[in-house]
């Protein structure tokens, strides 16, 4: 398996026996989520705004209005900070203290290059459209001139990059497993629901979201 | 109902149709959550970790080991952006561009201020214990001497706060809304699974986890 480098921003310190620098496993966590939370130093404060993103090969990419403040502080070449994390499971101990999560969570320090020509930006929103809604992408109006201007896509390098991977269930001092309370754990999942039809939608077409979704 | 104040850090510029200021509001998708995204700048890098929160009244608190290096940063004086996250939907619109998210978050800044006291310290590690199990929080062990040493839990005030909520269909350009393509939303949630017993507590007791946990 290949494996990102281990660097000086990303060789993990506190529980390094969770840390994880292969490439498939830090692309599938990268894969699997919707929001990543962006964070930077902006001029008079930090900021952490979630927002969507999508990869391809070893970029990071994500998009937003042009006026966003924490894209401009990003585009003035400061470095950010980006986390994506999964939340596997509540592990509960026999002990407050040796209660834990189960997770999966990937950090990556990159400055942000903007992405400028029009073609380009089209085709990794395109990219971005897929990953939100494959089947139905090739129905949905593409963005046109003006909604392209409206946006910035921002690309972040998948260099300085580590995953962190919590697994299994609680381990308590050898003392406390005499206890007599439950220990597991309790997964949990980001699920999705039953479709709720646009009522526009309804009242053009009816009820056939299953069949056309 | 009560409102936090809008100061010069928390108005919301982009987007403020779904800006919340409300307390009860920005109370619950606080306590519902279980994991917060907390941004500061360290002296080489910016740093976003996700970890546990908890809240009482309006003080929002994490906690961690005590050589958390981000947490060494804050102790220093550093602000911190702790930004709390729910998705509940993809929004699907006609158009790439009116693709969206539905979801309801919350942003702090704040700086930290340690709790030093160790009765303190065991009432709020406590509390955070009964978000998290509040039916098992009798029969586990409270932490000891040298747990409660090793832990350093860090108060931030609720003060420079907002919420930001979208929820409902998409909003498509009038022209689009012809498009014959399925649009509406795609609700998602994070659900809990059935509890997995440590394999551990099977030895000792059987499959009693759903009489005692």
């Amino acid at each position: 398996m290949t494996s990102y480098p281990i660097t000086e921003r990303t060789r993990v310190k506190r529980g390094h026996e969770r840390a994880n620098y292969d490439q498939e496993i830090v692309h599938a966590i990268i894969d699997e989520a919707y929001l990543c939370h962006v964070g930077a130093q902006m001029k008079d404060r930090p900021m952490v705004q979630p927002t969507f993103h999508w990869r391809e090969g070893n970029k990071l990419y994500i998009h937003g209005s042009s006026k966003n403040a924490l894209f401009k502080s990003l585009l003035d070449g400061v470095e950010a900070c980006i986390t994506i994390t999964h939340l596997d499971g509540l592990v509960m101990a026999r002990s407050s203290f040796h209660h834990s999560a189960n997770y999966r969570s990937v950090m990556i320090f990159s400055k942000a290059k903007q992405i400028a020509p029009p073609e380009e930006k089209s085709r990794l929103l395109d990219l971005m459209m897929k990953k939100i809604t494959p089947d139905r992408f090739d129905d949905i109006r593409s963005a046109n001139e003006q909604e392209l201007k409206a946006t910035t896509v921002l690309e972040f390098s998948l260099q300085d990059v580590s995953a962190k991977i919590r697994t299994g269930p609680p381990v308590d001092d050898e003392e406390d497993y005499s206890l007599p309370v439950w220990a597991g754990v309790i997964p949990t999942t980001l699920e999705k629901g039953k479709p709720l039809d646009d009522p526009r939608w309804l009242d053009d077409h009816g009820d056939k979201s299953q069949e056309i979704k």
